[in-house]
């Protein structure tokens, strides 16, 4: 089994707030939601936050490299609040700009145009994260 | 063949609207959107509507346990008013807010991470509904 | 080889902004995101969009029947931006309101009642169009 | 309301199996296991059926077009039995070769290279049933 | 927080396989693949498959209550092997032949025709099972 | 923009089919069914596979990292057919084991209990390559 580790952080996710009002908005709403979650305190769902915590987590592949590659799944699932963190969480581990286009491009091209609509959306935080 | 019958709500929709104002804001454009609908008068869209409703009458399983059921499929597929129409249905059909998030959590395990957007949201009604 | 040539439309984009508050919003937002995108200027993206354009030119099957297709895969993926864009795209090349009803009509019997919401949303959009 | 009639068939199930031995495996399989469903005689079943049937009747669009619709939905939805029953269907109806590979293109565009291995295989039944 | 436990099976898997051709050679197979899973002793892949296994335990809700939703689940989201998994464990866990018509029922109606294909075989299982 | 050039591969299509049967026998089954697709010579056919072809190649990114994207990618879309290619491709430029089973875990996570299946498909793939 290869070691699984906490990855370092270039920026924090204040640094990234006062980058992008895309993803301040982002951040906030998901943080206000997710205490809803937290008080309800649901058994299963905090054993699965905790198993999507540890997927993402420096091992064979780099912590950058496995969330871009969560930024390909949740574009061809077409989630933009999934796409939004991944791309931040890119951001934030030194992913650059042509490599978050690349891992963009690998969904547009698996997944089509119905993943255009996100692609610019996406393109969207990009230009207020990397300007 | 089973009999189907009409379920018996313990809650109308104007209650559950009174406590929660996602319930509200929700029901509220629904109605508003369903009067195109209604007014375009379409043949098929009116069966399906009708299949649709027969679907979720009391059977072999109660109407509660289908409309938690809609909810489960609603959340892997991730569709927002869905998972809301079946959270205020198995809420009027009296579910228990434990009922709700073992539903959820059978659609959050078979359908990953990418439900968990939709999640946050429910357990925000959820909240509201059960205070 | 079937050749493909550009389709004449009946109306243009301005004229459909004028017809429909919810097609304003919409091609405003996208122009407005599109921004982002031809700004990027990345290669893999131009060639997804050229083809894309492509796909939807008169050929064996009219430039009208395409985007009406467009519409029908759209709304079985769920896009409410894609299945915007199709029903503005097929309403300035001539379909009739009856036409993008029974195509829609095809979506929601392939796709289910999951499809619904996004079909009343489009209902609102025809019913702008088709006053 | 448009009107709604069957539509006429060019050819009969009988000639689509002689000439094609994907389609004579896939029609024969399918009337197997039909045989399931019918005698289970369930009742939503059967109404969904008859729904599944009046939609794609003559109406505002030939049925030809529709058909090629449900192609196109199958596509993008990546079912090959779905795929290979509006083959055959728009086939019977008169559908030409191009006509076909112009509606799979609408599904590849916007459903992306996942559709790949499912346009493959339709391309199989195509050659056998355009040689 | 519920109480969570394993629930009563009233048949063996054996007893299934012994019932139903289709559902042995499934199990055959699975069994025979997770041999490749087990032996890789993936950190992440056991622990994903001891969440699975929670979610499904006795709790707010039956265990068989939960099987039928995950059947719900696995026929919207049209994945043969699923489906074929939760028909035989609500079988196992007493569930009657209407009661995973009607779970399927649900599934068809949220999803569409796209599901026919998996019902036809979900029928085929459900009629040796209930012979 | 980012310079684009063939990856270079470690192992031959060759060297494959003769360590792992499974792949042998996707190989030559896709290699049989293009031969449909490349006698149709189909215009945007061509030119999507063109586009596809590019996406994988050096960039930003190296090509083994967008071909596990595209492991990703094609597990959470649930495509077996896609899954062996890019688990092919990884492998012949020389992604490890542990790289791929990683790859696949973001999968898991993201797409949820639905993906097992493909999982277990994957890994019997995974264990005739890394013998």
């Amino acid at each position: 089994m290869n070691e699984r580790k906490e990855p370092t952080y270039l920026y924090s996710e204040k640094q990234v707030t006062e980058k992008s009002e895309v993803a301040r908005r982002f951040l906030e709403t998901r943080m206000r939601l997710n205490e809803h979650v937290d008080k309800a305190d649901n058994f299963l769902v905090k054993r699965f936050y905790n198993l999507d915590h540890n997927t993402y987590l420096e091992g064979a592949l780099p912590a950058k490299t496995k969330e871009l590659m969560g930024l390909v799944a949740s574009a061809v699932l077409r989630c933009d609040d999934c796409i939004q963190y991944h791309i931040v969480q890119s951001y934030r581990l030194g992913a650059t700009r042509p490599e978050q286009e690349e891992a963009i491009n690998v969904a547009l091209v698996v997944g089509g145009s119905i993943v255009v609509p996100h692609l610019r959306r996406a393109y969207e935080l990009l230009a207020e994260l990397y300007r």
